[in-house]
């Protein structure tokens, strides 16, 4: 899809005009992909006013013919400083560069090449934000992926199995349902292990009584999907109910805030209120949720105090949790688009009443 | 094993005096895991002549506790110019910084923070190069985890099925053989495919007549295995024979060649003299081999004029290949640990002889 790639460096030039720059360095590697459909592992781009200029490696001059043919492409080791030096011989004087990306030694590296330097700032990743169709589609597949996984998994998801082996077979069933990889390190905790956010999967054995909280989801053609859901093992003691009721509670008013326009902090506040209301504020560690896309974590972010808004075409996650340290904690996290013409979609759709097995 | 950390943080010390600086600040997520233990994906460390502070932030308190009880821990969110405000405090006047890894928004901040910077180069990645005997045993059962995978797949690379299909199975054995994930985006890569180095696996099927190139490995606890092997589907042509031959007798001169006090450059170019005397050297693209563990790739590299030399307990990968457009191509990799009291230990064991299907 060329013209995709071309539309989107089109909006870059609109924002690099705002600059002063006279042309741009795309040093982070999703922000290449994104402006060109190149996937490998080392590659820079140049956007001035009229043309587009990848660069990468002798590995990938096959690979960044057939993904990226509409751009010219060079052939150089060092990427960056080789289209800062072709940037200076074709007449650029002042190049905006991505210095959230660009280390010091290879900003030292870029001054010794010619034209001056620029912050770009954010740009490429607020275009990024806003999805298209094609995206959006990638996504609802993505988590697509991750719901038939899931379905398939409850059945063996019991006492006396590990952390690790429920984890494994997870993602394995991701591959199996199509998926390119888990989008992040898949999260299985159980017990005592659920009250800790972000827990590594380990050789604990599941019991009866227990919350076990799973955190996953699957790659799928480049894009990321994102899910929690937290399953009780028989026999379910009232507090558990009590905390799980809270937490889906907290999340579904988070996913009512969500609009066009809405303040991301103010998305935040909605679910947080909440638990804040119940008590258990602090037992509430993290944000309510993140833009996801080519990057599991993106903008934007849905946290206290966040002042930018919700555009159209805008996936986020909403995840609240309540953590009782020692005891066990709940998480509930879905993929939600933000619509203008719509509710919001769900990618998500496993079912959010409490499964107990 | 808190004192082995140590120990690593004691031999950066050793290797900070020699910049000027008082302390450093290691930022590299790899770098703060192999001087602490600790894995979370937010952290920074500062190393001073007495003392060593790991920050990260709130999601990590309990797992920072576990796997780094031997350093002071402090939890702030922007951890690199936290540690940076706190160095300033505690009297350090010269800080050495990962300029390799610190980006310029980074360093405009840390600069702001008090010290005045100092580059520390890339001292901690130096010392990975040579690993303990801790970190040989967990490369060598990331090794056996591919090893024992590759041999599982065998009865069902054929014709017929895609190199999709077979990547997808070839990472599900190494999930069941107890790794934790593919060490780097497995390659499976018919027919014309395998003269392309770096391939994706597509939905091509896998045609009899055919090379099929797989270059895959597994983490284990860390640490990133690292093999290619090249099998063939028969009915297998003289020319199919041949370069499977030259490739095998390059990577042979290339093992032969490891030594302690070798230089990298003449190990590369072991190897590469077998294939351009073949007349090959045009179809041999890439590089010899590189370092391994923490990293997929990382020091040191052994590539045509390097002038580094080889130290003791150095696992690198040796792995060269002849790409024939259009036709195909044959890669042999395995990985080694150069040792100064025996032969270098092959840690990828599975047979080079070429296995016809």
């Amino acid at each position: 899809m060329p013209e995709v790639h071309a539309f989107r460096r089109d909006e870059l030039r609109a924002l690099l005009a705002k600059t002063g720059a006279d042309a741009a360095l795309v040093t982070r590697l999703v922000n290449v992909r994104y402006l060109t459909g190149f996937t490998g592992s080392n590659g820079a781009l140049l956007v001035t006013a009229d043309a587009a200029v990848l660069a990468t490696d002798g590995r990938y001059i096959t690979q960044s013919e057939l993904q990226a043919p509409d751009v010219e492409r060079t052939i150089v080791p060092a990427v960056a400083t080789g289209l800062a030096e072709r940037a200076a011989k074709n007449g650029v004087e002042r190049l905006a560069f991505e210095s959230h990306d660009v280390t010091v030694d290879l900003a030292e590296a870029l001054a010794t090449a010619g034209p001056s330097l620029t912050k770009l700032g954010r740009a490429v990743e607020t275009l990024r934000a806003v999805k298209d169709d094609e995206e959006v589609t990638l996504l609802r597949e993505a988590c697509a992926v991750a719901d038939r996984a899931f379905a398939r998994l409850l059945p063996s998801l019991r006492a006396g199995r590990t952390e690790k082996e429920v984890g494994r077979e997870l993602e394995a069933l991701m591959l199996e349902e199509g998926g390119d990889g888990p989008s992040f390190e898949t999260i299985v905790a159980s017990g005592p292990n659920s009250a800790v956010p972000h827990h590594r999967p380990t050789d604990r054995v599941l019991q009866h009584g227990e919350f076990v909280k799973l955190d996953f989801g699957s790659l799928y053609q480049g894009y990321h999907s994102d899910m929690t859901r937290t399953v009780a093992l028989e026999p379910v003691a009232d507090w558990q109910r009590d905390v799980y009721a809270l937490v889906a509670d907290a999340q579904a008013a988070g996913r009512a805030a969500l609009a066009v326009g809405a303040v991301c902090g103010d998305v935040d506040k909605a679910a947080r209120d909440v638990i804040v209301a119940a008590g258990h504020g602090a037992d509430y560690t993290h944000s309510l949720g993140h833009g996801v896309g080519l990057e599991i974590h993106e903008a934007p972010t849905l946290r206290a105090g966040a002042t930018d808004t919700l555009a159209d075409r805008t996936p986020v996650t909403v995840e609240p949790g309540v953590y009782l340290a020692g005891r066990g904690g709940v998480r509930i996290e879905d993929t939600l688009v933000v619509r203008a013409d719509a509710e919001p979609e769900l990618l998500t759709t496993t079912t959010k009443d409490l499964i107990v097995l």
